[in-house]
């Protein structure tokens, strides 16, 4: 297969370094500019350490971007927005990594990130970036708007019970995050001697990733209220989102499994976690750190007739960059576990 | 005021060497003896490193014990249950720190211990441990049951809620907790190299804990169903326990403030906690390592008439020890923060 | 005994939150004002979350300073030099916890500072700020200077050994330290997600607290060439400095051992740790989180005939405000242990 | 390149289960068994959930270990001592990972590890397992012992140093590590509470592994005394070895330079880290969970002549299971980084 030519626009943050990584072992990826204002002429393992010896690459300002195949943007939400026409001239296929693109309906930008939308006529030409539910309209996209993280544990998890139409719509979803998921930006927030070992519920309403789950999750007769709460933990990478929802009717496990199964039976990165035994019976994203797995496992609640789903990712991998690169893979037509075969760590 | 001679029973547990701490710096205490089979012999500084200088106690076997005023139980589920006439001659007041005397309905035993209680005819003798919602049972009371750490968290951060009648009787309690309720005990769960950074969901229904939400939550004209899931997360001591109610009316936040202040106002040991600024908006066990105090905040969710209420708490503190040494206070008619000063530490 | 009224300069910082957070609870001090510039008219407990409740105290600008009995200054390095003519006016004593007045040499500022002096002729009315070496100066001394918190582990471990003269001048000092040390204010090198488990080697040479150990350990005939290097490690209070010396000649544990009773044996805040058995063998700051101790142990390795000397403090307390208030309390005439009982926590 | 058949005996602990993780993305390794007596019959991803859905090979007891052409033993110390002939006889080529054949000196067993070594005739057909250092004795070596993962840091940082004959005889070296290398056996001492951000200078003197540092280390004319204390810090994978070494003259940073480009210049794992800026300038072992890199960098200290030189690991890769498979690669021939290309993730 023939390489096709990747630039990285915006790549010195953590989503852009961990894109870097998983490309620069990419079999049909060149890596050809990575642009960061910030650091314009420097190598960019003076960024990202794990890089020394990988890369003589160096940063370009993005006033040097050239014409190439593909395009990833990691720039801050409001960004990619105003300068999508500039890129898309750049490069034929786009993989956005911002929240710019990812919800349909232009109201919702004033709902969920309080200003409009300045281009709402490109958002019907992205497709949502998760591959496990848009898989076909990714074949012959050419314009992907990366799903959020935290979104992607959540809607992952969800999906099959929606579609089927077994669980009420008033779930509550209780996510806990680990440090990464904030970006590179110091802050006293993200301080060590603050951050560290807290359990911070830093936007217990009205996170922006409940409209991505509210569109993903809706089916045509209806869809879900998302009552999402994100917890900051003591961790660097990693998710757990704990969907708590009701079941319309008595289930026992062996059909919610009949139902995980068929959606995502043949799912190369979604592995159903539930075991009798053992310390890791559930998700658990410690031992996903560097992987693009989604591991997803419940229980049922007899009393309550309660299902609780759990969902485990990397957030910088299956929640950012590894997605992204599935999402490509999708696109350019490989398998679409190229690059992506680190299988995790344990322990760690 | 005159001291009470106080011994402990089971104190070479965690929960045991935290009463032992404070009460080596209580005024009115003289701690008398205290009791381990395997340690027996030994001094408690052995164990407890953070008591060097402070004690020369030495451990005795329980045969050992010798009469007392006060008796706190650190015993592990099911002991104390079988030996309470034994303990009873020994002392006027027991303050119990297992879960043999938690529940009133005997029943419920069979349902979330999974077996028979073996001396129901006492649980009704018991008043169970939280201060701020039995005070005036305990200033006359011979035996305390004390609360389970989960449970404490959970009950405080609803209990006003309930007695006004203002949310649903449906609730997710979404609990986030350190390695250090699990007690001292290694096993491949608590090994260093698999507990470290987890994100764990060990028990997603029937936490035994349950129980006693729904029984202290409970009002005349019915109670909720309580949907409980405890996470172990990374970190020693502290809870955080999320929960998801919803209101069954639209009430504004100066209302709920209200039903805060009308029942917590004068407690001496919560502090409501709801900041526009500022890392520590909403409560947050790591500011209350080694402190008693019960942190408790919210949020309203318009879109979804949900409310969040968060609980923090250190659980060998306001979760075992120092709840136990605050119903103590209470039985012997003290200031009931007495030996319970220490704030808590920031950075920690 | 008479309170007497104490301001802190400087009080946003954590040294200034700890020791507010310590003089709030001290029997003979009211603390009269605290300054910070930034946070000028807002309440203490919106920086030191940890002081709810305890204090209704304002930040007041340092222009608003009134007169007090005793100043504690906190202040970044360089500033109390210069200001320190302002201050003498408004106070009688104070303790100074930069490194501005610690070294007695003027030149030796060029050296480790890198700028010259401003008021060398002050250097010599500084009482250095540790008491087991300096408490019959303190007792009479009007200026006091804090030491340096690696400075505090490494010369209470090694100050007996080179007071009798025992060991080579050539020391190796490899210290481990936690991230609340750095300060608080937000970088890229303390943002969590990089200073999260790292074992960073950020000063191997040249480190500022090399002056003050040589300073101090020196005795008539000559004093050690300290080679000293600190890591930052995770953790957010501590330090344990661990001491390479060689013996001059063969010597027996008990040897040791009678050269540390000798000087630390009446010490309130000095604990030898050395046991045979159990987890915490030798100093451990885990344990000293929020004491004021300095837990010194030491091994013989008598293959090469080295000792191997460890000293464990929380460099908040110990290895700054708490020492500061040990030292105030020897200028005032207090029991030296007064506002500092705090045992220490295990676990934590 | 024709596929070698390998087993590894002793899978279920970390180091078979990361050895197990590499050989199975090897693409000249079909790995046949794995042995675990506690295991026997199970899954290897019950026991190392990492490699859910990337094997479905099952534990077998020993008795039931089949011919193959190389094996891995990843047994206790003072095992694969005794059943050595037993394995000669399944496998042509052996790796074993225990300390049983690491030193080449028989009275060095009871020095180091208290008894006498039952077969040491064996001792001088094993290569000590340092490919850098070993290389060419390993392209035609039938048994190789892999090297401690503490003295791996160690000997990689100072050999060319004392090849080069520039450093003084007596070194230091003070470690930290995390707490996969003490294995997957629970402890008090490796329980959670209890380890949990730990400094613990758990064996100051008479380490193990000081015996294979001052073998490797030796040249003609005499070799160094190692002082070496390792610490247990708070992290699961990475060792940092600090080296304090004083040179005999002397010499520039560039002088030093050139002598580790000699030795190490082609080193396909061995990285010298050295920056003037940013938050990774010297060796870091967070940056290198997962990688088989051994980071080097020093400083000199001019005021005591001190050269410190870092050397950073993952103790379960170049320390342990990654070296072995280098080794291994050496042994069939292939490119030695096969299988062991992944860099490391940053954050992590």
């Amino acid at each position: 297969m023939k390489s096709i030519r990747v630039s990285i626009v915006g790549g010195s943050g953590y989503t852009g370094g961990e894109l870097l990584r998983i490309l620069l072992g990419h079999p049909f990826v060149e890596v050809v500019q990575v642009t960061s204002e910030r650091y314009a002429g420097k190598f960019v393992q003076s960024v990202h350490p794990n890089l020394r010896r990988l890369s003589s690459l160096q940063f370009v300002s993005s006033e040097g971007l050239e014409m190439c195949d593909l395009l990833f943007l990691c720039l801050p939400h409001g960004v990619s927005m105003k300068r999508m026409d500039v890129y898309r001239k750049m490069a034929s296929r786009i993989i956005d990594l911002s929240g710019d693109f990812r919800l349909k309906n232009q109201e919702d930008y004033e709902t969920w990130y309080g200003h409009e939308h300045s281009h709402p006529e490109l958002l019907k030409e992205f497709v949502y970036g998760i591959p496990e539910i848009h898989r076909e309209d990714m074949r012959s996209a050419h314009l992907i708007s990366s799903a959020g993280c935290l979104a992607t544990s959540a809607i992952l998890a969800m999906y099959p019970l929606f579609r089927e139409g077994v669980v009420e719509e008033r779930v509550v979803v209780d996510a806990k995050v680990g440090s990464s998921a904030t970006g590179n930006k110091p802050s006293l927030a993200t301080h060590h001697a603050e951050r560290s070992r807290t359990v911070r519920s830093y936007a217990p309403s009205m996170h922006r990733h409940t409209a991505e789950m509210e569109q993903e999750l809706s089916v045509e007769e209806g869809g879900p209220v998302v009552s999402f709460s994100p917890h900051a933990i003591e961790l660097v990478r990693g998710i757990l989102s704990t969907c708590h929802l009701f079941l319309k009717r008595k289930m026992t496990e062996k059909e919610i499994w009949q139902i995980y199964r068929k959606y995502y039976g043949d799912e190369p990165f979604i592995r159903l976690v539930k075991e009798k035994m053992g310390v890791y019976r559930y998700p658990e994203p410690k031992i996903l750190v560097g992987s693009n797995f989604c591991d997803i496992g419940f229980e049922v609640d007899p009393r309550s007739n309660r299902l609780i789903v759990m969902a485990a990712i990397d957030n910088l991998m299956k929640g950012a960059a590894g997605q992204a690169v599935q999402a490509m893979n999708i696109m350019i037509g490989c398998d679409e576990r190229t690059g992506l075969e680190f299988p995790g760590l344990h322990p760690v």
